[in-house]
């Protein structure tokens, strides 16, 4: 298995590694409309929840879990969740950009084998974490580290990802029987895909353009932007 | 350059690939302790930004920039800063723990010869954007995730970054001249280094202990624990 490499002496990564990996992070997409219904094999699962739990976390508190969602009746009350916030957000856009919303496709919810919710607990490490101290928010932060090593390594395995945040939050900790204090961060849906795009669905929708790199650099301070 | 691959066409992600990959992925460190002075080449740095920029972001809203620090002056100002932020948290741990976290290195941000800032516009998109209308945070997670993609290129590139999360957020702001509405999410020291080292620094200083993957996974609600 790839991950037993964390024990081993740490090697320089040559420039084929680089490639590989390159080839990974540009080759990740927001998945909605490609899932096919072939199960995801544990083994592949394993490693995408491995490299997931080896993200960076503050104080090591690790302070993720993995809820692996795949009985119907839930992700059908799930989906009904999210179809109840996607029509609430469609009519905070107006004109053609409210069509424009509406015929977009947002999530894969029944059509993805499996469904992951990744929540922090906020309690984690308990009251005095290294590194939370002054920015209480970074267990969250950590567990979104996590939510995207398990993107990039899904990726790896050549299996889609696409994260829903049109939903309530405390609806969805509901279904799931979050106890107080654990709270969602990312509901992913997953699956092996028809295909990955070449670019964002948002972008080849022309919902949004890609910014350009050179106008969001600044030396030293907000006074002084590079591009 | 590696990036121009994502108009290409997508393959899928063979074996080896999938190795380099993880061997980035389980590579990566806190780094804290072995920064060198060697400046970081522009092209690298470039690199590394832009698989940044290539984060997933709610609704393409793209909201983070990007500060490049290397102002001896400001980076005193900071690390005054993180001092007096450390001293602070010192006292909130008790007997031998507080002892271990005052010999703890936590920060690398007078040895390395760039920090960044990795900030989150709160506005970038306009008063409605698509995916955050349920879940207002979702700008500062996609911020969070062009971090780790920040995070997991430098260490590709054989850079070495740590995550200084001890420190004044507000302080920091005004020292980074922010405007209203930009918050600082990461604040990033980078480097090459003397060594990666095998396992998290506070793992082998027996800080925190690895948990056990098996005992975070649950099936369909937090009721049924996998482990």
């Amino acid at each position: 298995m790839s991950h037993t490499k964390q024990t081993e002496p740490q090697a320089d990564i040559d420039e084929l590694a680089r490639e590989h990996f390159y080839q990974v992070l540009y080759g990740r997409r927001d998945v909605r409309n490609q899932f096919l219904p072939d199960p995801v094999p544990d083994d592949v699962l394993t490693n995408i929840l491995h490299a997931a739990h080896h993200a960076p976390s503050v104080g090591l508190s690790q302070p993720w879990n993995f809820i692996l969602i795949r009985n119907p009746e839930l992700r059908n009350q799930i989906y009904s969740a999210f179809c109840q916030a996607n029509d609430e957000a469609a009519q905070m856009f107006e004109g053609d950009r409210r069509s424009q919303y509406q015929s977009l496709k947002l999530q894969g919810i029944l059509d993805a084998p499996l469904n992951v919710c990744i929540t922090c607990d906020r309690n984690r490490g308990g009251p005095v974490v290294l590194g939370k101290t002054h920015q209480p928010e970074m267990d969250l932060y950590s567990t979104v580290c996590a939510v995207q090593n398990f993107w990039l390594s899904a990726r790896a395995e050549n299996v889609g990802v696409g994260w829903v945040s049109i939903i309530n939050k405390n609806k969805l900790a509901g279904l799931l029987k979050l106890p107080e204090g654990v709270v969602p961060v990312a509901y992913l849906c997953v699956g092996y895909v028809s295909e990955f795009l070449t670019k964002p669905e948002l972008e080849l929708s022309n919902w949004e353009k890609r910014k350009q790199l050179e106008e969001m650099i600044f030396d030293d301070t907000w006074a002084n932007r590079k591009g």
